[in-house]
């Protein structure tokens, strides 16, 4: 569960996955980065066209929201494999950029305002 | 660090820069995908019209690897947010996921070959 | 202008600003299916954590509007050089998937709704 | 045919298809940006982990031209939708847009270099 595992624990799984398949060799940068957003347009996909009400069924439907939550385990599949592959510390770099955006983006010029947001 | 950190202490990080600036009005389920999807798209820009050798130096140009982590860790954020707002237990989802795969997609059958590994 | 053009020589326009840049080494299909993805994605982030009313302002502002019709046009322009260097009759193959469409999703069925839509 | 059909006709084409099934009330900014981005991801997709020999071969066989062809076509859709909803000009916007690029990326700075190219 995530409050007992770790960014690295994750990323072992994903390993051991893709060095069971011998994937290695497929698994570069570009191709990881097209795996992260082809993976990311299935996610959206199930919210192109439809209302904020209609959205909101769907996560009270527990089979449309396992297929949503499977969506997004994909990207993360991939993100994990990525940061794997190319040695980074995703809790450290998550960190860092946050500190970066905290100074960037002040919480009294952003709260409640979408126009730095966009470029968070 | 990933190796002592877990997805709840990162969602929660998450959460925090979110909530102080009051953006919980935004982050509906389809603005976060398109978050995701946008974020996925500026890590695959790095690599778009570029060669794999120039891929590779670009990984041992201390600069241009911190950069292109800085889009991962952008995806993340999106992804670890998404998780958040709606209650998903990532850990759970990949393992489950990873489980069903290994049924899916036998090692003997998958090694060394991306016939399958596209679907995955 | 729109009505005076055809696709074929819009086509050929792209086809000389690319080859005077000596680029089809650089044009093969999973480089050009990058770049319609991240221009698409330049587009689609105007929109990001945005509501319908900010939206309607942007097309209303013309410096704005005139962003978001680049972002588009680019689309465009990657969409037109891929099927220039693959042979693809864009008119030919659109009409064939509209007659496809006009089959499978008939206008009594879908009239109103965005049930079939999504998979259009 | 490409060679006899004007973007004009073709956006007339696209229009009637969704005016017949009343789907303008579905065909904001958004949405549609958000149907060319997942158009263009399902094109990427065909390429994910596939090396330069593969797709050519793809390329050879004329079911997976066609399928790759299916994918093109529906991001045009979405972007003649779009350009058809907003009165876009496209022909107008491309030809303005290679006349900046053509200032901005002199011939002889870009033959044969894919430096400046990723900007474009």
């Amino acid at each position: 569960m995530d409050n007992d595992t770790t960014l690295s624990a994750l990323k072992e799984i994903v390993k051991t996955f893709c060095v069971e398949r011998d994937w290695d060799q497929f698994h570069n940068a570009k191709d990881l980065s097209i795996g992260i957003i082809t993976e990311s347009a299935e996610l959206l996909d199930h919210f192109r066209f439809k209302s904020s009400s209609e959205i909101e069924e769907m996560f009270n439907d527990s089979i449309k929201k396992l297929k949503i939550t499977e969506e997004l385990s994909d990207v993360l599949f991939f993100v994990l494999r990525f940061a794997q592959m190319f040695d980074i510390d995703l809790t450290a770099e998550l960190i860092r950029k946050i500190q970066i955006n905290n100074a960037k983006y002040p919480i009294d010029k952003c709260k409640g305002s979408n126009k730095k947001h966009s470029e968070v």
